[in-house]
């Protein structure tokens, strides 16, 4: 951070900032949603989180375990537009981060992606506009919308070109929260995560990242399947993306545009692999990548988040090594309730 | 047309190719569908035409007239999947023409725009590759998708950044489209066409393009109001429109992709306003731009369609001053059918 840059950036933790503000979580229950949650909660801010728990995504009451007294649970489906406008009205901030993740159900159910992650954003933004337009959201994008890239690292100008359902519907959920931000003056701030990880995501399964399920592996003594394994990745840390919102929620020269948010540099399947099972045990095995999956992968992908960085002042702070040991541990004593 | 472009393409009204030839065109009884439906009919094609006639949007079953006993009608909407997919198993070719069109009543109602122009198209894909994969679709697209043009002319590359919630639907749309052709090798042709005019437009209001009510108000003997004036467009006849759909349809190079359509040159809208008083009679008054428009309005805008043409052959044969006065022409006989 040059000196400039750092005299206007405010800390993402001021507890004058946070102190009984009233902020809404939508997938709140949810992997990122419950570690901004309970920061939140820590910080002093009222905090309301909408989640579905439907089986299939993130949601996890577990997740906010410890907190029960300081944060609201309202279980709900943003899809259910009588529920988000009794939620929002009072709201001074909406972290928008509740959606369909996973990139294969996007191909399998396409109309289901289409109404959480299309159809609710633009009716929550209605919602907002028409009840509360001096809310403030913050909206969770998704390196997807770029689909493969066509140079790297990729930064906010690459061309647009989402390579699965789910990259087309968020990339529309992202175009609505501009669009209102630019239309009507309802305030918005956009990120493009790639890769998060940490305590607390979802490990049943890839449906958030294949990471996920190589962390159960890790824990139940099986060997990791790396398929392929020369793809380049970044990871964001869980702490360090929610700091990255926080950022978002407060820094106005960050509304009305999307930015990338990347990581701690960049890292191969294999060496990830090989990292995961020096920390964590066990051994893991190379294999072909399987058609369906080859269809819509994206090769390497890491972000150019130079931009983010330049206007907030963030820096990740968990290095990749140090974040899976933290997740590793945080499962090794909470398996039972993610499986 | 180059010799060896010339070599390979084939004549788009190929009776060969059109006789018996099971085609739909969802929109049918709009302005362009029932152009192409009267088109394909004289060519010997089978032709269902699908049209829900809501009177906002362009049906008009005036626009078929003649054409009774050789067009099968079907009234429905496209989000009515049933009928959708009752219609389309048996089709060797959609023309996927129906949306809404509106830039305002998409601001004004955002989620039947979404309904319409996203959703009801991602449901037309689902039920062709479950139920006619060999199916052929062309989309018709529309410049929207670029919003203001960050240089001109504006070619496929150019960056996708739509201004309103109905460009951002179409854009879905039309990725929606070139992902089918990806992924399932359902094939699909993507046309954004830029202002098409001609007989049979709407002319109640400026719903299809702000040309319909200057016409209306020629033939009428009202002043032309002209908002603003300076603004560059080009605009397609209807006939050339319908002959470029043809190409999308027989043309497998053009499948996968999406091509601008553009016209006869660069028009400014005071040009325009003196090029139609001075075929149809009259006056014009030029005035401010209204706020409400500004804040979507995108500025200059006229397409590169060099790469359509390329692969096509494809060249406009109506001057704008012809087109307008068949258009005009048109009217003068028909207009009590257009109010």
């Amino acid at each position: 951070m040059n000196d400039s840059a750092a005299s206007v950036v405010r800390n993402p933790e001021d507890p004058a900032f946070w102190r009984e503000r009233r902020v809404m979580i939508t997938g709140g229950l949810g992997f990122i949603g419950s570690t901004l949650a309970r920061r939140l909660a820590e910080l002093g801010a009222d905090v309301v989180v909408v989640d579905s728990l439907v089986p299939e995504y993130g949601g996890n009451i577990f997740n906010i375990q410890g907190f029960e007294g300081c944060i609201r649970v309202n279980i709900s489906d943003i899809r259910d537009q009588h529920s988000l406008r009794a939620l929002a009205c009072d709201r001074e901030l909406i972290f928008n981060l509740a959606g369909q993740t996973s990139h294969l159900d996007s191909m399998h159910d396409p109309l289901t992606d289409l109404s959480i992650n299309g159809t609710a954003q633009l009716s929550l933004l209605e919602i907002c506009r028409q009840n509360n337009p001096s809310v403030k959201i913050v909206f969770a994008s998704t390196r997807q919308i770029y689909g493969r890239p066509q140079y790297l690292p990729v930064d906010e100008q690459h061309p647009l070109n989402p390579v699965d359902v789910n990259g087309i519907n968020k990339l529309a959920g992202e175009f609505y929260h501009l669009l209102y931000n630019k239309v009507y003056g309802l305030r918005a701030a956009v990120l493009r995560l790639t890769n998060t990880y940490g305590p607390r995501m979802r490990i049943k399964d890839a449906r958030q990242t294949f990471l996920g399920v190589w962390i159960r592996a890790v824990l139940e003594q099986r060997p990791i399947e790396v398929w392929g394994g020369e793809q380049l990745r970044d990871f964001t840390y869980v702490d360090d993306a929610v700091t990255a919102l926080l950022h978002a929620a407060m820094n106005v020269r960050l509304e009305g545009q999307a930015f990338n948010l990347g990581g701690d540099g960049t890292v191969s399947l294999l060496k990830t692999a090989e990292t995961l099972v020096a920390i964590g045990g066990g051994s893991f095995s190379v294999h072909e990548f399987p058609a369906e999956r080859k269809r819509i992968d994206i090769g390497d992908y890491y972000a150019d988040d130079r931009a983010f960085r330049e206007v907030s002042g963030w820096r990740p702070k968990v290095s990749f090594e140090e974040g899976l040991r933290r997740t590793l541990e945080y499962y090794r004593h909470n398996l039972n309730h993610y499986l």
